[in-house]
């Protein structure tokens, strides 16, 4: 495989302490050398690694496995969320893949503690579970537009990591991935779904509202990183102006995951030759 | 796009009445003129339309729409259904499909009425609903298996029937495709299950006691094409003997069931020159 990256994406991207959003390139493309075209070839081998790999892992969960994979896909509107899940996920058998979207939480949902609907979504043992946004919602708009006080979202860091360790010890892999633009290319995204008929319906005027909320998110953003990118869980600021380096960095980080698990194909519980024997006579 | 097909395969495959199991090809490729290799382009160019279609499909569902499709696939082990939700349904984004496979029902289904599970699982408005086994297999797996009495299946036919009638007046369209193969390609694929240790898993010793009751097999899908063939949802009888040519003709079906809905684009429900100033001045 023509690597291109002078320095791993699971390194390069990790946020690590001191990690300062306001500072933070999102054109840039850490770790990676190579030109688009040789980005957009590289994310679609590492596609077919991915299947290989993801049948082991569905192998495993169905003869009593136990691990799965997490990836958390946070980001502002127009980030390249559903990008991610059609172009990266979608390169893999549907049927390895738990997909779940977090919009505004119902009523039953709000009778709830916030960590409900999300353990209710969580991936079985032999999936790759994908969170289009999450429970961290509920420390960045609940934060940001004041759903609750302070007293009330604030623990919820705590809890949050809490939550991610009793996934990583039950044999989840979580990546989390935030999608991260700048303002001017969000408005760049924003008047293209304006000026044309065919995205007029992924528009919503609300959009606006939460874009003028801008520097409150970035804060919001920044008190995730510093407070949740956690050694069991490490956040990945993902530089998403560049489409194409956007999916091929998650393509990278979900690929080093799934081969961090180290699969075999699972051994048989039966045997086989005296079931080849049983099928000749059947 | 360069078709090949003599007979569209809505026409070639459904089955209508005096359609006689007993003596259908599963090699056969009705319809179809072309090779295998043209049966190849023709399913990835498939793909591309239903992918764009699934958009317009999924943008209607966001937009209040109600229309949505649901593909039933039945068959035995082997038959490709697995590799229909892979190759075929893999074409669209993730986002758009609702994939559902039933296996033995848990004690929880058992407690309900056997639609119950079925029901849970629909696609919501702008989904492609995709059934591995369905709500088939309580006329089928436990009629051929006596599981309950005749006089608890027999009523199942016309329930079914009701059942379905009550989805497409809801704006569903139900695509039901039965993946046929014959006893010796089973017993082909199984082998190779038995033989090759990285398909072990794929394997059950309870796939032969099934084979076993290939003949009872045969006559429960016989009354199911019989009874549950109708106007409003219609079987399409699938050779499936040769993947490339099941593949192709279930993207084919899917593909003729979106452009049958003929979608545009949703209007905007807003003023896209008012939010392209507020975006401007945001």
């Amino acid at each position: 495989m023509a690597k291109r990256w002078s320095t791993p994406a699971a390194e390069s991207l990790r946020v690590g302490p001191g990690f300062d959003f306001a500072a933070f390139d999102t054109a840039a493309t850490p770790g990676w050398e190579g030109s688009r075209k040789k980005a957009e070839s590289l994310t679609a081998e590492n596609g077919e690694e991915m299947s290989e790999l993801q049948e082991r892992l569905y192998a495993h969960g169905r003869t009593g496995g136990t691990r799965s994979v997490l990836l958390v896909l946070q980001g502002m509107d127009t980030s390249g969320k559903g990008g991610i899940v059609r172009h990266v996920m979608g390169m893999v058998d549907p049927q390895g893949v738990q997909l779940k979207s977090f919009g505004k939480p119902t009523p039953e949902e709000l009778s709830h503690h916030y960590l409900w609907r999300i353990r209710n979504a969580l991936p079985v043992p032999g999936r790759i579970g994908v969170f289009d946004r999450s429970h961290y919602e509920d420390v960045l708009v609940v934060r940001v537009n004041e759903l609750v006080p302070p007293d009330v979202w604030e623990p919820r860091y705590e809890e949050i990591n809490a939550f991610e360790r009793e996934l990583v010890d039950a044999g989840t892999v979580v990546i989390k991935a935030a999608m991260l633009i700048s303002k001017d290319e969000q408005a760049a995204r924003l008047r293209e779904r304006l000026e044309r008929p065919d995205k007029h319906w992924k528009y919503n005027p609300g959009d606006i509202d939460e874009r003028e909320k801008w520097d409150a998110y970035q804060e919001a953003y920044q008190a995730v990183f510093d407070r949740t990118s956690t050694e069991h869980a490490p956040w990945y600021a993902i530089p998403a102006d560049n489409k194409w380096f956007a999916r091929l960095a998650v393509a990278e980080l979900v690929l080093e995951s799934l081969e961090g698990l180290d699969l075999d194909w699972p051994a048989a519980d039966f045997d086989p030759a005296a079931e080849l024997a049983r099928l000749e006579r059947s």
